[in-house]
């Protein structure tokens, strides 16, 4: 065994060292279709584990779940100028409804519809399409609904996760009567999105509004949550759109108001996708692979019986049956314990090494010397792979969840505090070009650089070649008024920029 | 208000009154997309109880979900030669993967694919591509995965749910070492799927194998579940699949057995849609809307306050949020009781006949009257919509899992009586015509004709005109050796024949 399970390691290769635990840990690999991926059951277990507690977050705050068809007419995406600018681009188009098998075994498109689909590269306008209709009076107001779909968006350099051709996400989308009760829905969606990614991802993000060049389609805000992944670049990771009347002039969604007056609907749309799990990836995993934080493991903790004989085997298994049984019946959070025996016939060290690839929170072997003295040996994933810690098997099921809730802590600390460390205030174009300098090192430097600038082409200008974007204005703490380092433009706070996936 | 709620009822138009239940009850609607419907929430609710349900019986059979590409190249579909034939005919063909927006505001299709791609219709083929990938040897053995996914087949005469261009479905695929084990796979999710339509739907259904006529294209064996619908019908309501070697040998999907030789898998695929959702429809809605069977209902019970005066107002809400607090505390099956709380400012009589229409189990209407009694009224789905037992508010909360578990047992025992009623045994030709005969009736007269039949083209030639079909041989009960009636064949068993959706 080398030093590390993962090689490349971070500071060797990152991009590499990114692929390779998505590899081993097996959550996904590229299918034969040119950009799509295949989600393995480890990352869809993680995905399922993201889609529960967020379907529960929108169910408590009033959404309901829908499906709209996975094709768009054509003339529905040219409805929308700006947003049929943003996503023509780079669409799936269906053009024929039939194949006909020709004589030499080959399959044919036939069948020519007569207005091409897309594949939804987004829903916008073909739920809006379906809103117009269903939408009459304030009576039916708000609209609050939800999708749970996949989507396609054509990707030529595709990354696992990060960047496929076709990904699954959910997509929000409301109409409201008031610009009022819209903004605050756009904002009540972003704030679900940061506590998620907090609380449950142990991923700390900066939360505010986009510069107009890095706003949705067709949105008049865009919010996004912000995260920094352990190479020093920024990972959007949701976003919340406030879209004013524009989809709901485009598209006629109106309503006849208390006082009888016909008027334009206010909409909102807002999304998480799979990107997540590449935000987790690169948030926690380390040189021996994936650390999943404690709420999204779908194992939270794997048993592993330890034996020789057959006669061991029967005494270590009943054991290890009896403690699944104790720890399941205990719960973290709101929830039973997720525990899962491992007692496939290989060699224990490869065993041990998968889990600890895998990412899963706390390992638990039982031998047959662990049974005669009444203890379990117990790894935590957020220390080194082969620290152990023998201790009474009945304290390790009265304290798993206190170390489960500790991990999760922990985790999110870490993060935090790289974060903070690679966080400067910068007040001058000089700083800026010196922080966001080429070093060399593959595993980057940078960070968030928090930084006055309005929001204005020359900012753009300065920050382009650099591969620089604005990520966000944050909205969390005090104004704290300057002026932009590039225009001299009065500004009421700090904007955060960094390199991004 | 008219005698029901549905018109027309279904002996006036059986599907015209299938079409107006679907919309009274706001299930779904048709798309501007040809073929594609909108499920809306109160269906895609429903769905969700359904997959939630199935969900967790695939995990207890030990399979695990993954996800795989949307898109599948031509060259996949061609590699078998009987699936290309069944599938190749109805599917949405992505030819071209960018837009060009023309000068005229229109879009363009542009990026000609080398390859085109078909939307999956049935993933057989790019998860077997997978598979060949991952199973080297008989310890990868077995692969049980399970895919919820959407999946395309296009329709020119759709039907809500029952036909569509665009559905959701499972569909599980897996590979084995040997012939047997992947037998009793195909048969153990037959199984699960029987028991969750009876169980589960209350819909009572016959388990057995296709005549090769009716198998799914390179199936060397298919087995459904059929039910019975009201208007005589039937209906597949799942499929489960032993597929042979037929796909591993086209696809090369091989492992190294035990004794170290090459051997190619046995695969299984097995699959239930949204069009369940239909079959709840038409086994249970009755002329006043939906009866759903509680177990899949996504509230079981209603609470509609009733008052006049902000005063009563107050002090018949607080009752309700009491009472529905003390239902959610106690439980039905394994599950905590869904209730939910109908405050909304309308007339009460339209409130009322909306949840009739859309199925609700029991409806619970407090007033103050009821209030000052300690009493409320209780209304069940399955009796009269006006209907109502006055009952101590504590004997309903003690009661209602018993009022839950007697709705459910009777909606299976009234769709079980309907089909023994409509099943007869037929042992000629004359009397399978004279079953089978158009009666002019538009609500139908037929239903399940067991009958000794051959596994023969002569048979179908038969059945042909009257529209009939053999729906599978029901495996359950002893063996009932007989003749043909066509070909004067010995077999061992009746079969079921009927129309079909």
């Amino acid at each position: 065994m080398p030093d590390h399970a993962i090689s490349p390691t971070r500071a060797q290769d990152y991009p590499e060292w990114y692929q390779q635990v998505v590899r081993a840990a097996d959550l996904a690999e590229q299918s034969p279709v040119r950009g799509c991926m295949v989600i393995k059951p480890h990352g869809y277990a993680v995905w399922e584990r993201m889609q529960g507690i967020l379907d529960r977050m929108f169910k408590e705050t009033g959404h309901q779940n829908a499906y709209f068809p996975l094709f768009i007419p054509l003339s529905y995406l040219e409805k929308e100028a700006q947003h049929v600018e943003g996503f023509a681009k780079e669409c799936a188009v269906v053009t024929h409804h039939r194949l006909e098998l020709g004589p030499d075994g080959k399959l044919i498109p036939t069948g020519k519809l007569e207005e091409p689909l897309v594949v939804r590269p987004t829903s916008e306008t073909i739920i809006g399409a379906m809103y117009a209709k269903w939408i009459q009076s304030w009576r039916d107001l708000p609209v609050l609904i939800n999708q749970w779909a996949n989507v396609v968006r054509w990707e030529m350099r595709p990354r696992l996760f990060l960047r496929t051709s076709e990904f699954l996400w959910q997509e929000g989308h409301t109409a409201h009567a008031t610009k009022e009760e819209a903004v605050e829905e756009t904002l009540r969606m972003l704030d679900v999105y940061a506590t998620f990614a907090e609380r449950d991802l142990a991923m700390p993000v900066i939360r505010g509004p986009k510069t107009a060049g890095e706003r949705f389609p067709g949105a008049v805000d865009t919010y996004s949550i912000e995260a920094l992944m352990q190479d020093g670049k920024a990972l959007q990771a949701g976003t919340s759109h406030f879209l004013g009347q524009n989809f709901a002039k485009a598209q006629e969604i109106k309503f006849a108001s208390q006082t009888g007056q016909e008027e334009y609907c206010w909409t909102t749309s807002w999304g998480v996708s799979t990107r997540l799990i590449g935000a987790v990836i690169m948030t926690h995993a380390d040189d021996d692979g994936l650390v999943l934080p404690p709420r999204i493991a779908p194992a939270q903790i794997v048993i592993l019986p330890i034996h020789r004989t057959d006669e061991e085997r029967e005494a270590v298994l009943a054991c290890c049956r009896q403690l699944a049984a104790d720890l399941a019946a205990t719960r973290f959070g709101d929830e039973p314990l997720r525990v899962k025996i491992d007692s496939r016939d290989m060699r224990g060290g490869d065993k041990v090494w998968q889990h600890v690839k895998q990412g899963v929170p706390l390992r638990v072997e039982i031998g047959p010397r662990d049974l005669a003295a009444g203890a379990v040996s117990v790894s935590r994933r957020d220390r080194g792979p082969k620290e152990r810690v023998s201790m009474p098997l009945a304290q390790f099921v009265a304290e798993a969840p206190t170390l489960l809730a500790e991990l999760q802590a922990g985790l999110f600390e870490k993060a935090r505090a790289f974060r903070d460390e690679r966080s400067v205030r910068l007040d001058s174009q000089a700083e800026v070009l010196d922080f966001f300098a080429e070093t060399g090192d593959k595993a980057g430097r940078s960070g968030f650089a928090h930084v006055h600038v309005a929001d204005d082409p020359a900012v753009t200008a300065l920050l382009d070649p650099l591969k620089v974007t604005v990520r966000c204005i944050p909205m969390d703490g005090p104004d704290e008024p300057g002026t932009c380092i590039v225009t001299g433009k009065p500004v009421s706070r700090r904007s955060v920029l960094a390199r991004a996936y």
